[in-house]
């Protein structure tokens, strides 16, 4: 099954799902790995890895490249967090055709206006676009995709910006009658108030994902008896690593030695494995001679002995 | 001080100093905070974070715009892993250009051929290069830098490809009067015995790099004594990033829910520190006019009533 | 038809056809307007329209860049002049995934050592690769395209490093046995004696592609009786490029004029139209709601009045 | 002289002065061949180039790489086009920082919204950026820069967009006071008319750029007597390369042949000539050791006679 269909298949299926987050190859094939059926390529997650904020510092081609190498390294599929669509609906027509390319199922887009800001962010209130213009960009997007399965999930900011129910649910009728294929209902409060308020009163034209980043303690069964279909944990495998690497960073510089951090951190053989060091392994014997290292290392010879180091020869 | 005159005076300082490995602008961060001053930009993090395997997969341009990011989110030298110059002298000297351009401190380049494999590797013995033409490799860099305090290190790779000590010391000279700025001997046994052999047989042309990633359990101050430089942490939070994605996904996917990991990953507010938000909310205050965003606003007022949100508004 | 598929059937049809160079989208496009059935993306091309030197100076992934700028541009099938493979087999089956993922129908490999130079520069004789090593990257190039009809090309260059005829045909025959879509027989002499005793001696069993830049004197249709399925004209946009901007360059610097140079160049309006600028307009009239300029342009009422300069104003 | 100091130098000096359009490494180097003191990076002929209309559907990441490429192939100063900076304040001081890194000595931006449309496009009037807001980008780009001499062009579109001469002159000053190091005015008349009257009326606070596309009838003497100290043409080298390659590429695909076309392109040693192809003779000479590239030749020595073909040999 294609990627994109089988995002389709998740989002239109009468039952719970869920996406994890990841930032890079390494994270997309660990989320893979989990169990998990689909990845949220997270907007914040990408820019904060990169060192970059969330206010679209990242080029559209940086994210790009970002996906790619997500898309390259699992076989789930990726929702890529594509903000705004990174300007109006004509950047929104190439950046569907560039993730079509790349083998990305979806994207999910949000109804502010280019740069955005992160929704947790503190500070002034961020100004919506205009729901005709962003009609247009979902119209521009399914117009365009050559997949019939690409999926594009329609972020609804209305709460985040501090206006009603009335506007959020108004917002979301029109982009799923615009053709999105499910609306992302986002909100910033501590409970799931405003999400299951929506939900009471969404008349299901199309499937709802969610984000409970801020309202996680409500139990996702609420979630799922409310008509929910898909729960994006958006940013947790990112925000364990930074605990990681400054534990360890802090851990390794106190002690000046490694001895400590050993035993709690990936083997050598385990990051191998993840990179698939096998295959590479298998391809080797089958395309490349050995003949040619042979003749490398003869060519060596006037300058000394080579003694072939092979596995177990680690002896001290 | 310039990054590049930073990195110099650790190699020739008369103690011992570190670099810790960082694979992308995050980890940069962290590994200055965590109070290292220097930054070693590991081939394998690198290639792993992606997704890719340590064979020159990614191309050189994709491994430059990853230390471009770190050098933007780091303030402290960057020494750079360039595997083999990614090519022949020439591709050396482009790197050169590049890597000032984007304030990287320095590179390290080892003598075996391009495309490499990563050292630790089980299997095939992997070719060297010849002695000349990696000489030719360090004089075109040398001639090439125009910031006279970028660092070129040579790291020898005889001891790994099972030449021995004699052809390891035969190179690290030449490499030392080709201008190289210093020397580093890698090994991949588990004891420090080819590392302390070398120096006692290194009659001190230049500093000594190592990297203890398999003879870890020998204290540095064996390494200090006998004339090491500079020790690189190689690969740790790379490491200590996967074994935390690993539990976090594995958690949150068996249990549905976020309430068992939060307390045990950064918080938003940390990541958001990282990323150094309060900069640029104290930049939107001085730059971006207020008329701006209130204008927009306003012309969305027809569609509801603007309730800006604010900090502590997270009210349920 | 798939633009792989295109390219195929080019090979494979008993009668003679050619691809033109192009090196950017602009000149893809302009050699399907010119109706030329198929694109030769030049590394010598690319490389010096880049301001670059033909000796893979540009990294895979730029080049990679440049050929998808190409075939977003151009209906007609693309073969990428890919050098060596940019490395070893490895190196070959990631550009096989990424070209197919971009939409390049093909790509011609030659068997010469990473990093090329340039086929027709003078100076030292060139080192080839091992056979046995060339035939292990188009083992793996075939087995890893996952669109049947994608076209592997293999490049022979025995002729060029000065070996005979007979090692031309050896390593020809291996290629083609090792599942190389088609031969590409190259030759720096003046005039076409070497292709045309390669033609005598080859018992066909896969097509020749052949580059007549230095012996293009002879007829093609001496080719096409001799049995050649593709003749690459290779590098003579970019060289007609170089003429025009040269000379347009000095005439407007000596006469600080554009008087002169008017009437012999493309109008704006056909830049316009190279670009499709007219699809835009279309889709603008689609997708982008008018009230949006119009309040904006609202907005700015109270500095000035908005005269809306539209098609016919150029008033003078 | 740097190259900043080189244009902020030319756009103080009392007398007119020239920048000719490039968009690529190639185009770069036949400018400053000519004789021209600076080159235009346009966005329009870049985007022309790739293949893409000029409406930011190139990322400006991708906009940076061209004009990487361009620095490094021309050592006179480069001025980008960089549209309205690609986002907001923020964006516009990241591309400031990046720009510098690249050796690029100066960005025009202007006062529009992004995505931009070319401003010679038929069509509707295209939206102004609100001038506080634009003033916030002029500010917060010269407080970014490191480079005292770094240039910030301010390009005022009121012309352009429709309103009159007042709001131009108004908006010009207060980019001017606000830091800008110049003011292009722009117009897209076919007569001077606009031009003229703007300069009449300028009292001068800082220098003058025009961009005659439209109006180049009128001599540079007129506008040097009113005081404009830079006159760009904008495009030209682009638009001749169309014309000369839609005539070279019919002409092949007619004739079925190059002789009708060598004698009036260049030849491929003037291609090897512009890409400094002897300075890479010389540093193999000085960095590649020839024992390696014997040794390889030998290696092949059981598959034919190396017959090492040098310049002269090309007999027939």
């Amino acid at each position: 099954m294609r990627s994109t269909t089988q995002l389709k298949t998740m989002l239109r299926a009468p039952r719970l799902d869920f996406l994890m987050e990841a930032h890079n190859g390494l994270a997309a094939r660990i989320v893979e790995e989990a169990g998990f059926r689909g990845i949220w390529a997270s907007g914040l997650s990408i820019s904060a890895s990169l060192g970059l904020r969330d206010n679209n510092e990242a080029s559209w081609t940086q994210v790009l490249e970002v996906v790619e190498f997500m898309a390259d390294a699992a076989t789930i599929p990726i929702l890529l967090d594509a903000d705004t669509g990174y300007g109006n609906f004509n950047n929104v027509r190439r950046l569907v055709r560039k993730l079509e390319q790349r083998g990305v199922a979806g994207m999910c887009i949000e109804d502010k206006l280019f740069p955005k800001s992160n929704s947790f962010r503190e500070g002034k209130a961020q100004p919506m676009a205009a729901m005709e213009e962003f009609i247009g960009k979902i119209k521009a997007a399914k117009d365009t995709q050559r997949d019939e399965d690409f999926c594009v999930v329609a972020r609804v900011e209305a709460l985040i910006a501090g206006y009603g129910l009335e506007e959020a649910l108004r917002r979301a009728r029109a982009y799923a009658a615009a053709g999105a294929d499910a609306i992302l209902i986002h909100s910033r409060l501590r409970t799931a108030f405003q999400i299951l308020a929506f939900m009471e009163h969404w008349d299901r034209p199309g499937p709802v994902v969610i984000v409970p980043t801020k309202y996680y303690t409500t139990p996702v069964e609420v979630f799922e008896t409310a008509g929910v279909r898909l729960v994006i944990w958006a940013n947790h495998l990112m925000r364990s690593a930074i605990t990681a690497m400054q534990r360890v960073a802090k851990q390794i510089h106190d002690e000046r030695s490694l001895v400590g951090v050993e035993p709690a951190i990936a083997p050598l053989e385990e990051v191998f494995r993840l990179q698939n060091e096998a295959e590479l392994q298998r391809a080797e014997a089958q395309y490349l001679p050995l003949a040619d290292l042979e003749a490398d290392a003869a060519s060596q010879s006037a300058h000394g002995t080579p003694l072939h180091v092979r596995s177990g020869t680690d002896v001290a």
